[in-house]
């Protein structure tokens, strides 16, 4: 379980998804709209819209490095209402994951998750990690994503990936 | 670097997928209409349908597998044109995962990734499962999930992340 290599690629996607919303700023004033209509923009009646699949994956992402280092998670209100207010909770988050130092992390392998919403039960670290936070944040960030492709906005893939180590032959 | 885990997390996920698509099918089948019309349902005009979100995160699990245990990966052509030959891809797909044994990732983290795109250059194993693989993975299964809620298939949050083991207080 590579906890702290985890937590930086969390950080390494929310800026990617920064520069999403960027893009979705940008694809607004280029086709003359406000683009803080994005913000309640969503896929389905009943799944969240842009500003709470952005909460959640700052959270999702959060939540693993507090738990996994044996901290309290500091609090961010969800009050966000513009793409600006959002990208600053990206960066609020970000900065919360870097604070963090891989040293941190030592035993985490070992550690309980116990949620509040478990009332008292666990999942052990390796499977929370993997199983949960994982897949939970990335759900939040490919919909990020969904939603302002689904809009128009101008994304391909490599913005979702963002930039690669490669190595020369 | 937790290959094995990460490839059993994959087929978790992929056996998640083939349930979304059976209740694509359960819904189909109240609303009256055609499953096979979810298989060419799309975000985006400019983005894979469900039949390639599929096919590609079938890929990006069996690639890794492949990859990192040293194997050549098996063909599986992108043919499948139904509902029930997408749910057939992924049982292929689960199964090739299941065919290698965690010993035969032993060492994958000294590996060099080269697929044939990069045209001679290479990723280092870990660089590739965590900022590659696993987000492109994710994609796919987000995508697929997006799609069919996008159409109304009843789906939530806990078919996405499927069952988690808990333990007692």
């Amino acid at each position: 379980m590579d906890t702290a290599g985890t937590i930086g690629q969390f950080a390494k996607m929310l800026q990617n998804m920064d520069r999403w919303l960027a893009a979705g700023v940008a694809f607004a004033e280029k086709k003359k709209f406000d683009p803080d209509v994005l913000v309640q923009s969503r896929l389905a009646p009943d799944q969240y819209a842009l500003d709470r699949q952005i909460q959640a994956g700052c959270d999702a992402a959060k939540y693993a490095a507090a738990y996994l280092s044996g901290q309290t998670a500091p609090s961010h209100p969800d009050t966000e209402k513009t793409i600006a207010e959002l990208r600053k909770r990206i960066q609020t988050c970000v900065a919360y994951l870097e604070s963090v130092k891989p040293t941190q992390y030592a035993g985490a392998v070992e550690r309980k998750v116990a949620p509040a919403w478990l009332q008292g039960k666990w999942f052990a670290a390796p499977d929370y990690l993997a199983q949960l936070a994982i897949p939970n944040f990335y759900f939040h960030a490919a919909m990020t994503y969904a939603i302002l492709r689904h809009n128009g906005v101008e994304l391909g893939k490599m913005d979702y990936i963002g930039s690669m180590p490669v190595h020369d032959a």
